[in-house]
């Protein structure tokens, strides 16, 4: 059935990406733990734990098997886990004499999350790549509108201006650091977990640790020094970056739009939902499901934390706590990636807008610049009370500040020349110059 | 496809209940949506807005449309929201001179939002029946096991004895209060959601609020003062009285799995999952999952009330949170009623172990009522010395504490027979009496 | 010292009112714990179970302890809980031979919780009190600007205008209901902690529910049926009415945030902070610090819930949850209270600018009321078809919708007439008087 | 006043650190503030923006500035930020002259972000140093109990031998992680927080990236490429790293809680707090408080990334929201270093009653071991069902397994020696070495 908004067949294209989903499927939930099975069978083969035969035969039934989900409906709500009757399904199609050694020695928990660890790995690489192209498009904006003013914005007033193209290397500049969080991220997740019953493998004698490395050879993992089973922290990590991800798309789709709002109209998102009786309205459905998908995943963090004290050496209810909790974070992740992608990439940049947005302050937004200028010719407190005064007088007679303070004060200052927003974007340039450097580095290592 | 926890069918079963499933399900969504739909047409028709036969032939359509899920997906998509791509399918199987008249005046959020209470007023009744059966579970308990010694444990520490049955009883408390809160519940959420475009139903000219009281009888809804469309309070108290119930469920079957611990082996939970390598484990699973959906739900609240910063009339990110959060709270209590439910019942009481566990501490666990023994014979500074240092002698000796004191200190007091545990179960008895009654009082307003 | 937001001297006065803070001063957490202390002495000399003198001399310590509260750090650091260190100051006050009646048969929690309760009693008061003056100024407001339009804004979106009135008396209907749920919340939670031990008040034997009665009457509390040491549900409930109240407030806050933007300045903070090197800029810091009050509390009430899982008769660790996370949500409701109160007091509306923004959409925004206009003279998809075509106009030409329309089309619709955003309010007089009235009852109620 | 439990004189000793507080209290907020401010100066004096003696004049009065927190509330209450209050303090204590180039071309958001900085970074090393002592304390642990035989528990129920070293080695892998994280974390996070009003720098001219440079390099900070005003990723991710530390000691203490209960008996906290009416318990009160402070700071974990949605280049709201919010964490993961290392110093570990644990299963616990030495002979799962059957005879005749299984079926096994649960084990000792090595490793890094 389709009860949540993921797996709905009418909310789910808005909010999964069609690659991360297949990779959370139940057919691709099965067939990462058939691998883990087969690639267990195959180095226990190897380590002369089991026959060589039964390895093969494993193998061989492992390579065709085709479990259909639902056959393991009962058996996992019975046990609490999906492997004991995968285990069962995958002996009935091995034959008789080797079927006792599916499995061996190994725990449910070695098979479910090793399969869970095959499937991140590819995630990984599949949100590397969402978020690269990202940071391109990104970077493409920042080199493009280095020279574009807009109202910079604090606590929701507008401040100075400042560039539209710093505003995107700003952006970019917190995808770069979730980049480069990457290898260290990979090094502690991509781990096999193996320990079998009591996290000890004390059913595989003293081939124990070589049947562990044979195991994680083939199936390109790293090993841990003790098994992870109640140690979850680096899926917990993992999660984080799902997070922080989420955030940082988030927070450029609520810029966008803010600055999509009618009486702002600075950006237009490329496409948009209508309105069944509003014909005016394009509303920026792929900037409002950003910023929903942040905010899931900021609360779903706390769960996967708390689910953090395992009891002893496994613990049911945590386990499955996570298992409530992480898809929904994967999921809703590469679903912002896809949207982001779309947004930055179709996004309409109004720089009139932007322009006319300044000069409707009539100089306001140049106050601190006024400030300054003034500084120069006397202490500040001087020069800020001067300011103050102005912009009451911009406020009562519309005139432009610069003009008020011509007027008022007689001192060798350029009021006409900074007038042009463009003379008011500071560091901008280097700042874009270094961020794009910084992409440019990490594409190096990379 | 199957992503979540939730609808996978390899874990489905384990995390949901069929009853409320169904009332979850894309078809069942689709199906209160045109509900809506229908009696909208219906109310409007009555009150003249709409001509009469329009009226007539859009129930008509609505009463057999089936419209399949997958069709509304890329005008959700698309949209933001399923209700446009449904009013074009059902104006499309309408003739074509009423087709107009679907969905006349109303928004997207009515449709949507009255759709979801109408589904929310059912399964509060299924819950509510769940609850209240498992009410009456827990009340045979509590009178069965009045006079069952069981030690009370207090931070994680044995400490004096207590009875079961108010243990039981002491559960049941806080359901009763879950059934308590429910009018109130009740009466807030089940209330229309309808508002037009803006909030004020301007599309309806003079005739707004005459539709509005019909379609609210028709569809068996209360009227709001103002429309909900961006105060979702009485959402999120709902979703809040989920996770109290959910809460409640978990700390009972919390408590189970403690006292069904190998060396406690007070409870057993009737049935449970085996493991694949250690024939002799019985896993408490139906408890497990209790415990992972208190916690799951326990972090979806926070969700869903950051997500009641709806901005101006209607937020597109915040709705859509709601959808990503609200279905996963509502599956999860019906299973953990369910769940809670065959706990209840199948539970296995071992009052032989509840009593030899008493008898192991050699009498330490009546340290306190041998101190208040002591205190009607002298200051009870005193008689707390007394003990302490008797109860070190315990330790030491292995002997009952009460032959310690009586060997020590010659009183009258009747050691011997303050030894049965039966003896210090305090008001026990008119505590669980009174909940029943206040159970009793429940059905009877009910 | 001062270590949270709460607590500094630099940011307390922003995140506190004096009220709410005054009752959670660790002075106000002694005083009603000896209060309770106080009360249950009297409680038992008046049932016989300690003798009157005793009853009369602890009273009279109580009356006039002033304990310090660095005297309890230690004790608490070490039990883990400050009653037995207030118990023994309380004791070492009074005279020795009646020093051991102190706290005779009750336990810690019973003292520490129902001292709380007895602190949430005035809380609620205070609560109430600053709601109905927050819901008498919205009324207000709400009646002033009956016939204000502005334009309503859905999905970020200019939608369709509606009356500033209606705004104010959404953001009321809320308000109502949360006075409308204190009621049952004060029932459920104003309730004696009162168990003893082990939850059975076994040490008071057949005098239990006696001194419970006598006890109950003398704090003013209603008694429950059983203990509720464990079952936290009221209390969580009542986490969730703090998070409920935030949540309307900072959504309130957080569209007059977006109405006070630089480029809709329809509405006005009536103070605000200022910037030091930005002369022209007045912040919005209230509704800021109302929209970050809302958040954290939406965050706290899961770790409430995630607390409501105590073990057994009572756990160390909930109960510890609950102290680091309750007070920090009533504090914030306060606070919360305390700056709505200011904000809505001080709003000012800018109704020229509100009318200024509808009518720089040139008739966009009524193109909803344009469509049904049209549609009363043709098919609602080919009046929508009209009107889509005439906005693209409009948006090409500067128009105004109407003319464009009224030259297009030879349809006897008074074009000029509509303009006026006034004729498209709906329904918004109804539903102000709707909610209006509901406050007038529950005026009347309480 | 003191009102949360972190602040308050009652509760604060159990829920803070001295060395963590020191760096979160008024005073070093402030003294952390001046120091920036200071260095500011002086970069802007050795970079020719302001004049030399001003910078001199500032940097002395910065040195001796004593500034009072309470003198910053009203204008902190006011501005929504504390900076401004703070500047204002400031120069009035410089000579007139000089006043003026105080805070010269910064924003509030730059002292106060790169205040919070310093204050992290002396934070991060306090915290690091104590993990490590606590790594080695466990560490110590894991090798003095390599041989100790205990009960491994999975899904709370006992399920075959494992070591205690092996257990504490586990415990002792995550928290080498957390040590292994910590040099990504320091790299992104001890940033310069430096953009002036809109983000950059406009108002330090030519000079901006100068003194960006010269402040970094005087603070001991490292640059970013562009500000991080808006963008928290590194703050979240440091919050992150907080929760995961505290998860894993709340695990870890939760262990020691289940372990220490009565009918467990395996391990004994050192001290724990006692009980006002039952002297015979012995409360593991630091256990208790480590998972509270981690199931607190899961909970605040999720309010951190809901603030990630900053506005523009700077948000009110979203910052306010990490005041309320990060100093808690902090606060948290200090007291938690610190119970933990207490904790762990004075774990009493009773050897002999893990031992009895085993042994009261009759070998049920070496069910496992026994199915896989059958395993030997005969076919798996036939195996498996004759060790069933012996599990069903054990728990009838209290038999034990091993004598079962000799008396049933001739087989030639050691069923005698294979008793010794030292010799089940499995890979525990390989699986210490490679956790000390890894240790070793990390300190030979550092």
């Amino acid at each position: 059935m389709s009860l949540t908004a993921f797996d709905s067949q009418i909310t789910g294209l808005m909010f999964t990406d069609s690659k991360t989903s297949e990779l959370f499927s139940d057919d691709a939930v099965i067939k990462a733990m058939v691998q883990v099975e087969s690639a267990l069978a195959a180095a226990e083969g190897a380590c002369g734990v089991i026959p060589k035969e039964a390895a093969a035969a494993i193998e061989k039934t492992c390579a065709r098997a085709r479990i259909a989900p639902y056959r393991l409906a009962e058996g996992t709500a019975k046990d609490g886990v999906p492997v004991p009757a995968l285990v069962k399904e995958l002996r009935s199609q091995v034959d008789k004499d080797h079927a006792r050694f599916v499995h061996w020695g190994a725990t449910s928990q070695d098979i479910a999350d090793t399969g869970l660890v095959l499937r991140l790995k590819a995630v990984l690489d599949l949100h590397e790549s969402a978020l690269t192209r990202l940071a391109r498009t990104l970077g493409d904006l920042a080199q493009a509108h280095r020279n574009t003013p807009v109202a910079a914005r604090t606590r929701t007033q507008q401040a100075t201006p400042t560039s539209f193209g710093l505003k995107c290397a700003v952006w970019l500049s917190a995808i770069l650091r979730h980049l480069d969080r990457l290898p260290g991220l990979r090094e502690r997740l991509l781990t096999l977990s193996f320990g079998g019953a009591a996290g000890n493998l004390a059913a595989l004698g003293d081939k124990a640790t070589d049947v562990e490395a044979e195991l994680a050879a083939r199936l390109g993992l790293s090993i841990s020094p003790a098994p992870w089973h109640v140690m979850r922290d680096s899926l917990d990590d993992y999660a984080n970056w799902l997070t922080l991800v989420t955030g940082t798309l988030g927070k450029m789709a609520q810029d966008v739009m803010l600055m999509a709002q009618n009486e702002v109209a600075e950006l237009k998102p490329g496409s948009g939902g209508g309105s069944s009786t509003m014909p005016n309205k394009v509303n920026p459905v792929g900037a409002e499901v950003l910023v929903a998908l942040a905010r899931q995943n900021a609360g779903l963090i706390a769960t996967m934390h708390q689910a953090a004290l395992h009891e002893h050496e496994r613990s049911g209810s945590n386990w499955a706590i996570e298992w409530l909790t992480l898809p929904q974070m994967v999921l809703a992740t590469g679903a912002a990636l896809k949207e982001a992608n779309t947004l930055a990439s179709e996004l309409v940049v109004r720089t009139e807008n932007m322009r006319a947005n300044i000069e409707a302050s009539n100089g306001l937004l140049l106050a601190e610049a006024a400030m300054f200028a003034l500084a120069d010719h006397m202490p500040r407190p001087e020069a800020q009370e001067k300011v103050t005064k102005a912009c009451r007088v911009v406020n009562e007679t519309g005139q432009h500040l610069f003009d008020v303070l011509k007027d008022s004060y007689d001192l060798p200052i350029d009021w006409n020349g900074l007038k042009d927003p463009a003379c008011h974007m500071g560091a901008s340039d280097q700042m874009i110059d270094r961020v794009l450097e910084s992409f440019q580095k990490l594409a190096e290592k990379a």
